[in-house]
């Protein structure tokens, strides 16, 4: 067998400030538009959900932000975190090519999410807010904002989708562990809920119903402000974290990736491993095939529309230019993962439309098979989502071996398994199906996409 | 808020030896004696059960042996594991204590068991023995096991307590992504499964069920031998890479423990963490308090007697001297935690007789308040074993607040909650309950201690 490669940086070389790809932007994105007016959002607009730090951020077109120095502090707790050069991985696929995965499963609750979860919950904390409301799908998101809560005093409301709060009850004991509270969505508490209710009383929920809740209840608060968890500018901007570290490693390592893959649902872990290298080829310095990875039960890259969209059900949030499957998008209800979301990130969706990123989607048996054999090469059972990027890689380093070349692969393992070993005991009990085609389809039929697209 | 501090060891500080306190007993050990002849046990007596290196380990009183390198090439994947100040739980208990906590949770099943899993299939894979059958609880030496198997391409087969394998389903589905089986244990595959099912067709086993049948199985194939995830000499030999570390990570804080505190179910991961400081104290370089935190469900060191025992149920395995509430030992059903072994590892129940250690139970409330604290401060949600070592360490520091005293608190933070967030929805909810002493009783009176105790 193998040895294990594993580059590990000095914390004290946690980088000091995230990378806006703003900056480096070919063509300006189109702005959000307010839900009412349709005119752009300004400033003000936003002041009622973000505090003033994050709202500079997703309006700012500098190209290094700062890091503030209490975020750093508990980034430190799991961050630099490590990279590995996957040897075994590439004995068993005997492929030349050099796969490298930076690993996020690290962090506290197990993946990539706590990297913006502590920022803006520190911004908050700093602006003297003391309440945050937020929506989680399967909680991964939801346990970071709690996590990041516990870390700065702060109070953590989680908007869950009702089928997973039901499905999941461990989520939400992990949220409530770090003190934050956590209720059912569609929930008695908002208008929207209750209309949703009155419309479905058994409704399962989604994303896009939660998301609605928690900004309702956000606008309608003085102490509360909302937190998203991937999607919007400064999100991406605070996974940067992981490809500008992952940058300083792969140099360790004497190596430049020639193609970076990841799983996208939302896009934020995308952007966060990827944004760092394609700001070099944006700015001339290299070529990078840049690849996203989505379910064909959730294809919004590869299915969607680009336009003008609500990032939920709701119709609250601003309209952003993104690729969306439409606001009202529910994924057929045997998809196992994560990435569910009917939207993408406009930053990724702007570049998508501009030709700088390829997007393929797989379905998940298929994903499941190359999780196992990630596992047993190198231990570590990965996330369903990051199964997409995993099989991704597979793909790419069977290509090298079946063309003879070599290149230099690197991918983001974004979370481990831990929580979603449902997911594979139905896998390993055949109880998992791939879609037929026309499941999508049926799904994309009701999600309102006409009427929003153009 | 205070900051994160954490001591990181460059990888290439991994330890090259493990440290083996036979070598600083001030007396020696009794003897292992054979279940059939009573007579001390030889190395060819333990042949079909281990490979020769496990043997010579079990056996050494060198101070010093040797990690092979493709094992330390292994545990680089997640070893030097980080050592933590807790400034924030300090701060939270306003204590003038200095508690450090090294953090196995890193591992990729997120405890330390793959410490001496990961040796213990080194040493049959460089041997050539293509099988290892084990025994698991709640499945947290399962996984290991079958991670260290995947990494030496080793068939590996589970026995695993019937009662966790009906109710933890994702253990065995985290054993089977590994590659390796997993058998509900009392199983019809042994003849002491078979025996045990006569008696009790609903029987809902436990570890002393399943080590028989899992060691029956090893005897009588000559392909398999058998593995054990703690108590044997060789194990806690093992898992003293985490003490080891933690002196290099201390001394870069200028710091030594005055008290080192573990919880102790078989007593390896207590080893692993003191052994090494302990050590030092034999050798008359340092005074130590170390101090073994047990449920008082299952009070081995506080209760039991000290006396020659079976590992097992079915009394197939040699009889060790050590703390054993006798080999029948059930713990109360309620008791949501792991630690639920009869026995104590021989080498740390000869140190308790002499007087090297302290040992105190607490109750299963308390536990999981005091882990509850230790998150909402630290950002990492214990497991519930480690939980004994949290209370443990939150009442020394909150004497040293009452006193005025200041000393240096280590322990091990064995593990994470990831897998045990069933335990964490039950405390929440309100659903576990402290013991009443008679239940102890009553689970003591029919473990057959009587018959084996003197």
């Amino acid at each position: 067998m193998s040895e294990t490669v594993k580059y590990v940086l000095d914390e004290a070389r946690i980088p000091r400030t995230w990378y806006n790809i703003n900056a480096d932007l070919p063509a300006p994105l189109a702005p959000a538009l307010h839900p009412a007016t349709k005119e752009p959002v300004s400033p003000a607009d936003l002041a009622p959900l973000f505090p003033q730090g994050v709202i500079e951020q997703e309006l700012s077109t500098e190209r290094s932000i700062e890091i503030p120095e209490p975020v750093r502090d508990v980034y430190r707790q799991w961050r630099p975190s490590p990279l590995y050069r996957a040897r075994r991985l590439e004995q068993a696929l005997d492929t030349p090519a050099r796969i490298y995965y930076k690993y996020e499963g690290v962090s506290p609750v197990g993946s990539h999410k706590p990297n913006t979860a502590i920022p803006q919950a520190f911004y908050n904390y700093a602006e003297g807010v003391p309440r945050i409301t937020t929506e989680t799908g399967a909680g991964q998101w939801g346990s970071s904002l709690a996590l990041a809560g516990a870390m700065f005093g702060l109070d953590i409301e989680v908007y869950m989708v009702g089928i997973s709060y039901r499905q999941k009850p461990y989520r939400r004991a992990f949220m409530e562990s770090f003190g934050a509270g956590c209720i059912a969505s569609p929930s008695e508490r908002t208008a929207f809920g209750r209309s949703v209710l009155a419309e479905d009383p058994d409704s399962a929920g989604s994303l896009g119903i939660a998301i609605g809740e928690a900004v309702e209840e956000a606008v309608q608060r003085a102490d509360t402000h909302y937190a998203l968890g991937s999607v919007l500018n400064h999100v991406l901007l605070h996974q940067t974290v992981t490809g500008l570290e992952a940058k300083e490693q792969l140099a360790m390592a004497d190596d430049y990736p020639d193609t970076v893959i990841a799983c996208t649902g939302g896009g934020s872990n995308f952007a966060g491993i990827v944004f760092p290298f394609l700001g070099d080829a944006l700015r001339g310095g290299s070529d990078l095939e840049a690849i996203a990875v989505e379910p064909l039960a959730c294809p919004t890259l590869t299915r969607g529309c680009f336009a003008y969209d609500y990032g939920d059900s709701a119709q609250l949030t601003p309209l952003t230019k993104m690729h969306t499957l439409g606001s009202g998008f529910v994924p057929p209800g045997f998809h196992a993962g994560g990435l569910r979301y009917h939207g993408m990130a406009p930053q990724i969706s702007h570049l998508r439309a501009l030709g700088y990123l390829e997007a393929r989607a797989y379905e998940q048996l298929e994903c499941f098979a190359a999780g196992l054999r990630f596992a047993q090469a190198e231990g570590i059972i990965p996330a369903p989502e990051a199964n997409h990027a995993v099989k991704g890689v597979i793909d790419e380093a069977l290509a090298c071996r079946e063309h003879g070349t070599s290149k230099a692969i690197l991918f983001n393992l974004c979370g481990h398994g831990n929580f979603d070993m449902q997911a594979y005991t139905d896998y390993l009990a055949g109880n998992l199906s791939d879609l037929a085609g026309s499941e999508v389809e049926a799904a994309m039929a009701l999600s309102g996409l006409p009427s929003v697209a153009g």
